[in-house]
């Protein structure tokens, strides 16, 4: 065995020791209803928030997409991997989220490298919620600028760091719009109102609120009226309530030539495939005309709450949040691991999530809501939770 | 006007002063015989060396992967976006490539970024051939280690480069197998060599190779004859020969499991849309089952060669390359960016790629040549190449 092959398998020992080694499960299909490990399994971790990855229009676009356009791009979108169906969905994506424009990247973690790693440089600082997601952390290490972290949702804290800032450096102020594994959102206008007061561009990464939040699912920003010029760099993703994959960056004409001209991770990489870019069109259009879909989730998630709240479970507290992402904070991992594997013996599928993706003692479980589940979904979640509950904290 | 968008127009102006401007065109639809601005264009650029982007079999196999699986997979791969049909995709591309596994990523870029950075960390030493891809640079960026660059193709500028490093540092040894801008390959036996003598990893992004070369496809390693157990990594693209999107890194179990336990490109962001993952599977069937598409591709490369010649056009020069990419070193940046003007008011699409994509005074027209071609459609660029030449060079 080689040194490398001997430090690979030391290396995987150790995780194991720690308890954190990961599993991958496979599923036979997609949809809230499937089969793991050849039993029927009841889902409640996807962000397929809407349900549209099944839909049957968004998959009839893709097979009518790839029949005209393609599987693939075959090249970049700055070679001519860029076609006429991409120029169709980033300018409704434009439009929906009120810019003048989007740019389309094959996923949502290249986006965030991309803009944060064109955007800054060394000498320039990246001030972050400590929450934001990982992507927005290696952008900023990908780019040599600082990184600078202020306590969740703490503006004041937020403040104090880019009063802190060399005056003439670089700094740009970035935000989850919803918070991935809390649920919760940033307060967009409070974080606008500081970035103007320092002259500073905010960019806000909306993944888990477009589609979702806001009467015409435009996301975080509509439902918190937040004037569009304070947020001049947009970021969404079209792999959870678009229910495909692949994502944008919506803002002003000379950002998107600047991510054009210098993002390296949209200039050398193979463009997002034409039929999902189809297909994509498809999704937007229900998520824009089909409110009735968000209003059915919403009220999931308020039952959710509601009966979760009444049942009082020992040992778990629901999170403060009114988005699909409904953690179930337990507190240690063994606790947090051993009740996900109840429920999952019970045929529910619902992934505890552990350091390092949450601080230590803040292990959950990441209870997701679908406007694919029914009403009898939920009944099923709650009364497995109640008996998973008693057996395990007890 | 914002400070923030002062300086994107700014920055925006630099870059036409310089002109380096990249221009985006799209295109109306998939294949060689396609639609730009309103005109019929021949395209002698995309990475589809097969053409198996807009084969029937893989459509259909695109659109009954949907039906089945879904347009997107609505998760991560460790949450529940990862289904069977992405387990047998893995399986079939391990047992292509001779490894134990496979792991796919959504992107190409994301799996070079996502190697190196949970291989790697601050205190290592990555050591790259000057010409590798910009995502293994990025890869190199991000995880902190010290980034080493030899002469292209240089393996006697490696070993002093290797030799030169604190005996007891992590290092990686990385180079593209097939390189994107010169077509031409690494000698991976001797690159083999040298990691084996300096206990060193290999890490091959075989992403142009795999598909186009060697007698089942299986790329550079399978044409050179290299013992497999020599290059303990393996990169390659589903989005050039394979047609679709996406990637994957195959290699020992030790090394697919380090991945999908630290690889963070991997661990946080949405799975491969599995309905790609269900068209791959009938590309790499094709890729396998039908030589006759590989050697028909070879006949076109050497038959544009020896043309090519022969007609010994003025000002470019045929670089040393056995595969689809057939680049005409011109040299400026103002003649190659000319020359591709040219072609294209005559109906033919062939990028110039020009710093910093290349060297300064190695501005080029990357030809690239597919299956999808036909003979006519050669002898079509051949003669517009002799016509056009003449004008731009005298």
């Amino acid at each position: 065995m080689s040194t490398f092959e001997r430090a690979l398998h030391h290396r995987l020992e150790q995780q194991r020791a720690a308890g954190r080694y990961r599993l991958r499960r496979s599923q036979r299909d997609a949809g809230v209803h499937t089969r793991i490990d050849d039993r029927d399994v009841l889902t409640f971790c996807s962000n397929d928030y809407l349900g549209l990855a099944t839909h049957p229009r968004v998959v009839e676009a893709l097979c009518n997409g790839a029949r005209q356009h393609g599987a693939g791009g075959g090249a970049s979108h700055l070679v001519n991997g860029h076609q006429e169906v991409h120029d169709r969905l980033e300018a409704r994506l434009a439009q929906w989220t009120g810019r003048e424009r989007a740019l389309l990247f094959s996923c949502g973690y290249k986006a965030n490298l991309g803009v944060i790693s064109a955007l800054m440089s060394r000498g320039g600082h990246v001030v972050h919620d400590r929450l934001n997601h990982a992507s927005l952390l290696d952008g900023t290490r990908l780019s040599g600028a600082r990184l600078h972290r202020f306590t969740h949702g703490d503006v004041a804290a937020a403040a104090q760091t880019l009063a802190g800032l060399p005056p003439d450096a670089d700094r740009l102020l970035v935000s989850d719009g919803v918070f991935s594994m809390d649920g919760d959102c940033a307060d967009v206008n409070a974080l606008a109102r500081l970035a103007e007061r320092h002259d500073t561009p905010l960019m806000i990464d909306d993944a888990h609120g477009l589609g979702v939040l806001g009467a015409s699912g435009a996301g975080t920003l509509e439902a918190q009226n937040v004037p569009l010029d304070q947020v001049p760099i947009l970021v969404g993703t079209l792999g959870k309530a678009l229910g495909t994959q692949g994502a944008f960056v919506a803002g002003s004409h000379a950002l998107i030539e600047s991510l054009i001209q210098f993002a390296k991770p949209f200039v050398y990489t193979t463009s997002l495939s034409p039929a999902l870019a189809a297909a994509t069109l498809a999704s937007l259009e229900i998520v824009q005309c089909e409110p009735e879909r968000r209003a059915y989730l919403h009220r999931l998630i308020q039952r959710f709450r509601q009966e979760l709240t009444s049942l009082a479970l020992p040992g778990i507290t629901l999170m403060p949040s009114e988005t699909p992402i409904q953690p179930l904070l337990i507190g240690s991992e063994q606790a947090a691991t051993a009740l996900s594997e109840r429920l999952y013996e019970k045929g529910i599928l619902c992934t505890a999530i552990r350091p390092p993706t949450v601080p230590t003692g803040h292990s959950r479980l990441r209870v997701t809501l679908s406007a694919a589940h029914t009403q009898a979904d939920l009944d099923r979640l709650l009364e497995t939770l109640a008996r998973c509950c008693r057996t395990v904290t007890s």
